[in-house]
């Protein structure tokens, strides 16, 4: 109710501030009997890692996983699986002034507001380090659904600042640093490097996709697949926009485009993103989210102090000059989570159907 | 947990098909003592009606709403509120043919394959019908906010198909059957009597707002205010897209321009669109959402039937040639509903809280 | 979150006063598919029903149900199931005093201190009125659980103010207005025929089970099976206390005792009642309660009016001098609710368990 | 959903195993601004802690509890209250038969049965070690609402096996390690002595209250305050009847003795232990529980294998041969996480409400 868990079925209760003694999320309705350890989370949590390129945060985070519960003899046993993250490098006299003001942009004002005080250390509860223990509970969420449904969710950068990048391969996307799909990334690269030497940041346009997705997920009315989703992205910091498959380009869209016709070997055309009515169709996912500019900067910006007297304020510390760049896996973590939720949802209640559709029905029903 | 409720502390219950008996909804969680009778939802209903103008559906509801619980004497008691909507205009036999087949875009597909079976009678639980009772009961949260907090709801369309709609001002909305923010509207009109005429449909973009707004509400990390409006947005019939603030404009922003200023006199611009952090900053939610074009449409399409075999299908019958039209009362009502949960939520836990800041501290603190 | 809805996966949300113009529910979470019209619910009502015999309230009410939605040519949809059933003998003058005074034992004096006003007609929303939309919820339940696990729920007194009453057959329930499992209740009668002479009330404990349970149902560490059915039965109006199998029996029973021995055949004796740490063993339910003396009695009480002041009441109107009467089909009602619920969630976290037992595993799993 | 989780606006995230590395909770709702560090929290965990007698298991466990998350400075933040304590005392081969045998009266066989597998050492998540977490977390709910409300929170012991303790004063409670309201606790003694003596166990009643209650908490219809102190008390391990004031006895009680009289001073008596209606009357909260016989025993018991032959099983290990002694301090607590919850949800729904009487009108009003 306070916010802090994702989910109902597989429900994800994340803690921690940036710069306390740790991190981590309870996981509560994990199926019984997988075999899981940490090394089927550290690779993601590693990807998600600050420091691994001069494009991010420099800040070093080991982003070490280990389980505390809810595994014995190498398998989840059903009970709360608790994974802690420690958090290592705390320099916290780099953000002393920001306790004093507000960055534009930036949660700090709100949460003063809501709370009556708050935790300035590298933006404490707000910190996009709190996505960490989201990614480490999407690897469960993943292992289990691609195990028990083959889906397969993957993401890419599709627009960096001004730059939109094309599509050529999900092949490439781990080859850089940017998640970018495309071979050559140097124009990224230089992009990156003008801003940083600008001291601004920028925002990006992020792709996320689930593949081989069962039919019929999703609860009309409200709790919608695309509904979900939608909530799940929005809920990653610096998130304004969410689409699924056409997105506001369907908003120029006549009818009979827009609708995907329906054959004996599937769909023609994804412009629903793989929902329709709230219901999976039982074809990829499709969804895209624009991620705002970083607040954290080092140009100087006006404000207000503690005080309600004007100031201007200038970030110092190791942030990100776009915090879109490790948006991916935060998303494709999110976008796990969200249809885990569902696929445990739908069997609650639809255990007992049975497809009337004989040739298209999809591999869930 | 089967997705028919809308809310935790002020929580909607959704009911009804289409062309069932009746459509409505229970309210649990109305604070108690606020004066309330028909006459403060039929209002909001009726903004929403079919049959209001040429340009949408020729479906004959009244949408008379009765209140069967919940109110003694004329004021809430704190205990359910059921709102009771009969539904009148049930011309079943126009949906005969759409039992068999599936439109293109349209939920009839995924809710076969979900639940095995389905009530196709005008769309049955997926039709756009069962919005009415979330404008009702947004008319509730309307009221009670209006009163407690002044907050104002406001939407507006701002693209109909391909055409931009400017803004002049909040005054032209009610005076023309488009919600349009203009006092010329022949453009509109034209326009969907050509698409009428082609058989067709087309999409919409929808501006939906909230003013005077308290600060603080909004929980992180995951019932963020915003990734509630998103998932609110997202689960309207149609919508395929939803931002905040400067949404997905903020890709190509700089931090320097997207970060809003602190001053004393409250924030510079919005690009947050009210919110940051996942917590209202005062200013007003400005929240935007792609509607996509309506699937039932007369003009044939390829599909395949219940056999599976590939067929043709034409939807008669009396449809929106643009569900983007009636979007904007809806829009407005989930809102007002997504503010009225986070504004119970956070005085639970937030009751004692005394902004420490002097100068802009906000209505709610 | 309010209070008013029962469950999670089979959630039952309830609405109306005991003199507004209806009551009923709204069932969130039925499967689809299954056959369901008002002849399945109807039965249960009518053993819940006032004026069926003269040992208890003369209130005439039909207690009609009526499907408002989820059900289409004659099977469940998987949508919401809202039941209906109109107040038709509502004589709200015989409960004018009670507006201005607190009968004790009452929830009269709580209902105004929680919500600074109430509904004074017939108890409005504190009526045991509002069990019947859970009967009839109960009746849904009792249905899907017999079809698809043969479980089956019954219910008997076991006790009449100070008469002990002994088992004899399951028989004989049906066949006295007691719902006593005795074949003479000739003592009963005279016992509340003098109550109702002397003006006065009486207590009752009734008991209530569930027969071929599936194994495994039940989630610790909270929401445990026997921690799920004391919420459940301590919700019953009137109710003051809950034991499960042995229950307080257990305080002066050493381990050797209480504790189950198991064989190849099964459990040699139940002082479990059916649960172990929370999760059905597989053997019967078994579950009492302890329902308080009407409070609404004509005796004079010393009571206080609305200005706090010293005064009398008496009840008159048509009350049942011993609401533990009644009690029978309710608490069989609300356990079938809550093994429907668990039954739902134990499949979502737990369909792929394989019992590893070979003899005496249950037919759940 | 799968149950670890107590309470809705104080929630708490249970998570971890008897003998795992670590068990904890997360205390998601906490008020910000509260001061709150471990010797809080501490005292608490020392009153349930093991090997304070010789009545009680002779397991070591120092239950340290450290915070890791939701306090700065000091102070509550408002975010999640991560508690952790770390298991020292992991003596897993005394474990090592039960691992293939049923404990008649243990949880063993049911988690096998759920879950296809299960963590046998210490009893794994079904071990009432798991109560720690609760009563760490009801020590956070206690300061908060004795700050907030001044309300206390006690228990004792009422009946150890055949014995019954009668009530001299709470000032003896802390006094004897039984939690027993009298002095001369000798009787105790020598029966607890020839208990263990005699390999067995014997069950307990255990009586916990609230003072100083608000008027007004608990919400009807389902959510009354005491359905949800009976789904709590229920929900503790070994728990097998739970009463609320006059609780069975009211069965023989009449309506003219149960009904407790107002009066401008207010209540005359408590047989409705603190709630009508569901909810609290402002006077003390008056709860009692039946404790169950441990089931972990030394004396031979008949049981199968986890091959369904017939065996026998004799516990080994370090028990507590009346998990009822140390029941007092967990009741508390779970009692104070009942109260904290509706406190909080009170005041969402209800903070605007004015109570209309004069003379006895709670303190929370």
């Amino acid at each position: 109710m306070s916010g802090n868990t994702f989910g109902s079925l597989f429900a994800v209760t994340n803690f921690g501030e940036s710069h306390g003694p740790a991190i981590g999320c309870v996981i509560d309705g994990c199926p019984p009997g997988m075999e899981l350890s940490e090394t089927d989370i550290q690779p993601d949590l590693d990807r998600r890692r600050p420091g691994t390129s001069r494009h991010v945060t420099q800040r070093k985070e080991e982003d070490k996983v280990e389980i505390l519960s809810g595994v014995y003899e190498g398998k989840t046993t059903g009970t709360p699986i608790c994974l802690l993250i420690r958090n290592t490098d705390q320099r916290s006299k780099d953000y002393g002034d920001i306790a004093a003001t507000f960055r534009p942009g930036h949660a700090d004002y709100t949460y003063l507001q809501k709370y009556g005080l708050r935790d300035p250390r590298g933006g404490g509860r707000s910190s996009a380090r709190l996505t960490a223990p989201m990614v480490a509970a999407g690897a469960v969420a993943r292992k289990w659904l691609g195990r028990q449904h083959g889906i397969v969710f993957r993401g890419c950068m599709q627009q960096l600042g001004e730059i939109e990048i094309g599509f050529e391969s999900w092949d490439h996307v781990p080859r850089n640093p940017f998640f970018a799909p495309i071979a050559d990334v140097s124009r990224l690269e230089d992009y990156m490097d003008a801003l940083r030497k600008s001291g601004d940041s920028c925002g990006a346009r992020i792709r996320v996709t689930a593949s081989n997705m069962p039919t019929g997920l999703g609860e009309p009315l409200f709790d919608k697949l695309d509904a979900d989703i939608a909530w799940a992205m929005m809920g990653i910091n610096a998130v304004k926009g969410v689409e699924i498959g056409a997105g506001f380009a369907s908003v120029t869209q006549r009818g009979t485009t827009h609708g995907d016709s329906l054959t004996p070997q599937g769909f023609a055309t994804n412009n629903a993103g793989g929902v329709l009515g709230g219901i999976s169709t039982g074809q990829d996912l499709e969804v895209f989210i624009a991620v705002k500019p970083t607040s954290s900067i080092i140009s100087p910006r006006e404000t207000i102090d503690v005080n309600g007297q004007p100031t201007q304020v200038i970030t110092k510390g190791r942030h990100d000059p776009c915090v879109g760049i490790r948006a991916t896996p935060i998303a494709e973590a999110m976008l796990a989570l969200v249809v885990m939720d569902h696929v445990l949802r739908h069997r609650a209640q639809n255990a007992e159907v049975q497809s009337p559709l004989p040739a298209i029905a999809a591999s869930f029903l």
